[in-house]
């Protein structure tokens, strides 16, 4: 459990689909964000599709909290960070998630960081805008910038994520193949492809190059070399046998 | 229109729910991505869902293509990307798709490149990853790391659109303030602190430093300093206006 991210209170106003709280749910989950808050909900329909949709992240959704209003919502926080897709006088400060998610992280170190969406349609209003301390905005294509509530918090929230720290890219479990090997891979591939035939001694140095271009894209494990050098023992290991059986 | 984004197929592989398909048609055109084909669709419930959640991407929903495997989705493409959220042998080689998608995307530049998502139950077969020239993961909380199928292709497609270019940070309309005018906005405070009472002339450096402070948290604008000149402006004219009324 990070701390800071212990600390973010993601907080639905007005929401009017519990789909889309349900969704909010799933994806803070996978992104390791557990607090919900809804301000003024203003629900349209039944609890049924947004525990559907909350699917294993159902406790997040059954430990929401309610408040009467964003300011309600938001008085214990020491950053209010607004989400807007609009553009206006006051929402000129927007940063985008990815330039700010880790200096607004810190402050969630040190007290309640409140990550605020808007309604479905209307989004936050004015005097919402204005109870906010920071302002971000998702880049979207000009064609198409209404995002969905729950991908929006999705998209944040996995910003927040990647900012902590708790974004761990995947590593081969394979360690790269030292040079040493990658040289004996080419030394008894040179061999063995005289040996079958598949070029003649002094065109060993023009298709080694070939090769050498095939074995070089990108990682080369010790597994894949050991696979390689497999071939090579095997393949002379044929031929040979071969040629031994038709004497 | 960014053509490496435009050279994107997103497949969707035994897809069960055409919300899922609908949601995920709504991510990309969020994200500047915009075509669509199906693999071997599973479809359990009716177009309605889908189309009501693709919204103003019902286009892509309509243009999508449907082939009956896999391999004859993706015969055309030069690069075949997969999403995988398990682990095992032939799923050693992912990479988070923040650390990839400008590589692939140069691919795109030269030809089709399909990004391929599995079935919301099982994910990809692994036939079906054999025959992908890379693999991602996005990066999730270990607690909960079953990713809904449309919020995988959002944050997928949020990457490569990431790694197009196209992600303008909004940027501050107003320019950052000049070093003089932070000056004499200190100058004319300090001024107006002394003539309303607020400080003792002897006590201006101790009480500017805190002012300092606050004017120098994060970037300050020409607008908000001609904002704060204003009100020193107006607090010394109310003072000398009242005292001369007075005498």
């Amino acid at each position: 459990m990070n701390a800071a991210l212990d600390n973010i209170r993601v907080v639905l106003v007005g929401t009017l689909y519990t789909g889309n709280v349900g969704s909010a749910c799933r994806a803070m989950a996978n992104m390791g964000i557990h607090h919900l808050r809804l301000a003024a909900p203003n629900l349209q329909n039944s609890w049924e599709e947004g525990e559907r949709l909350a699917v294993h992240a159902i406790d997040i959704l059954h430990a929401r909290e309610e408040f009467a209003s964003l300011e309600e919502a938001v008085a214990d926080c020491v950053a209010v960070v607004g989400t807007t897709a609009r553009e206006g006088l006051y929402r000129q400060h927007v940063k985008a998630p990815r330039d700010c998610a880790a200096d607004i992280l810190s402050l969630a170190e040190t007290g309640p960081v409140a990550l605020v969406f808007g309604r479905e349609d209307k989004g936050l209003l004015n005097d919402e805008i204005a109870q906010c301390t920071h302002l971000i905005r998702i880049p979207v294509d000009e064609g198409y910038t209404s995002i969905n509530l729950a991908q929006a918090v999705l998209i944040t929230c996995y910003e927040f994520f990647a900012a902590s720290g708790s974004y761990q890219p995947p590593r081969e479990k394979a360690p790269p193949t030292p040079q040493a090997q990658k040289m004996q891979l080419m030394k008894n591939w040179a061999k063995m492809l005289v040996e079958i035939g598949f070029m003649k001694e002094e065109q060993t140095d023009h298709f080694m190059q070939g090769f050498h271009r095939v074995f070089s894209r990108g990682v080369f494990t010790k597994d894949d070399a050991a696979l390689m050098l497999g071939v090579a023992r095997q393949a002379v290991w044929a031929k040979q046998k071969a040629a031994a059986a038709s004497v």
